[in-house]
């Protein structure tokens, strides 16, 4: 049996793309739309096989019984007064959004059956070209329910992730953000920073190391922007944080103090070979 | 014709034990004897094939005509006096060292034919273990020859790095050390100072992301407080840039200024792409 009959996908990029692929090969959904500003990413992803029905238009949602909303953060805010008036009330809602707490704020008030989810399986890869069936498999997607979601959208939703092979994990929205920005949004803002702290003439000099370092610097900005400013608090907090720690390196090398600069660096080293 | 006769490695950890590797593989050298300060690391160079004899005691390399100092930064500078009194005039002499000012200037006093060099291939895994002939392959090796240098030097040790392989670039030991305190010193204060900012707990959210921008915070604690201490000016002036790039990402998420933040993101974004 089908879990979904009508599955609608608004914004058919990476994730969104990726998604509707998993949906396929799984066999999860009798249909699949996708809706996307671009007409050649509604073409690339329908002979991908990852839509059957693809539309710039809104209206082509009518009738889902599961509606991912897989847009840039802005975006999602921006349609959902639109996308809601085309949804019925029992239509499990989720967006995969990369700040929680004001897209949740804004989504519960308007989708009687919504709850949140980020899945961790991103790239700096972007659009349908790069979408895969696989690239949830294994990776972490966190839900970010509310006192207001109802079980039903949170057992549907959650099962889903899970069929596409991410395991899940429940976080507040509030939690989700703060926990965000310091894994994932404060290294992209210090990635961004390194480029361009480095001047265009010493870059054939790079080695490995600096290119991993700032892997991440190469990801959308206009994506990021609006995800730093959705998280603002929080982005704030972890940099002044990382500043403060950088800080300590900077003194400790000022002062030549090996001591310090050892205990420093070895915490750091220890914390990382931690993470595999 | 072999290149050398008796090729001497002061230190058989990833570097040395590499070069020793591609000098047999390349059969390049008619002896290659190690010094190493664990008689483990003698035993596996000799048993992977790397070195025909190794010793903990110095005067092993004596007679040598090619020496590779491949200690970390301070050890070369301690041991230089030593080696120096076991090393006949001629004898071509080069050290592997991530910093040039310093031990550039020691060395070449001590030295009649030495030439500084920095291989571009490091990991930020060290030891004889995962030593392999072939990392210096499509890599790049800074040569830092001064007006004191040989020029005879300078070519053979030239010619070593390109039969092992690598691309060769002359800097000034002034230049090497302003440009590696961006490209690699940087990234490394970097990497250890994001990963002393996030809680232990945040960890198993970590992404991809995360995980390369953090990847190099794993190297040798010891070997990074060295090479820090002696770029010591150059490290203090990167990280001073790098701050003020940050803090006008911090500044634009405050002010919740969009255009200057996009125009900042978007800057780092395309010097990144062009960074393959």
């Amino acid at each position: 049996m089908k879990s979904f009959n009508k599955v609608a996908i608004i914004g058919t990029g990476l994730v969104g793309g990726s998604i509707a692929l998993a949906l396929k090969k799984k066999g999860l959904a009798s249909l699949v739309v996708g809706v996307s500003r671009q007409k050649k990413n509604i073409l690339l992803a329908r002979r991908k096989g990852a839509i059957q029905a693809g539309s710039r238009v809104l209206s082509i949602i009518k009738g889902a019984d599961l509606l991912i909303l897989a847009t840039p953060v802005n975006t999602i805010i921006d349609l959902a007064p639109k996308i809601a008036k085309l949804t019925a009330g029992d239509c499990i809602v989720t967006d995969v959004g990369s700040t929680k707490g004001q897209i949740v704020s804004i989504l519960e008030k308007l989708f009687p059956n919504y709850v949140g989810s980020h899945p961790l399986a991103g790239s700096q890869k972007r659009s349908m070209a790069n979408a895969h069936p696989d690239i949830f498999k294994d990776s972490l997607c966190i839900l970010t329910p509310t006192r207001n979601t109802k079980k039903r959208a949170l057992n549907k939703i959650r099962a889903l992730w899970k069929q596409l092979g991410a395991k899940t994990v429940l976080l507040t929205p509030a939690t989700h953000d703060r926990i965000l920005s310091f894994v994932s949004h404060l290294p992209h803002a210090i990635a961004f920073s390194l480029m361009n702290t480095i001047e265009v003439s010493y870059l054939k000099f790079a080695s490995t190391g600096l290119k991993d370092t700032s892997r991440i610097a190469a990801s959308d900005s206009r994506l990021w922007v609006d995800i730093f400013l959705s998280n603002r608090k929080n982005m704030l907090r972890s940099i002044d944080l990382f500043q403060d720690n950088l800080a300590r390196i900077k003194s400790a090398v000022q002062k030549k103090d090996k001591r310090v600069l050892s205990s420093i660096l070895k915490k750091a080293q220890l914390k990382r070979i931690r993470l595999t």
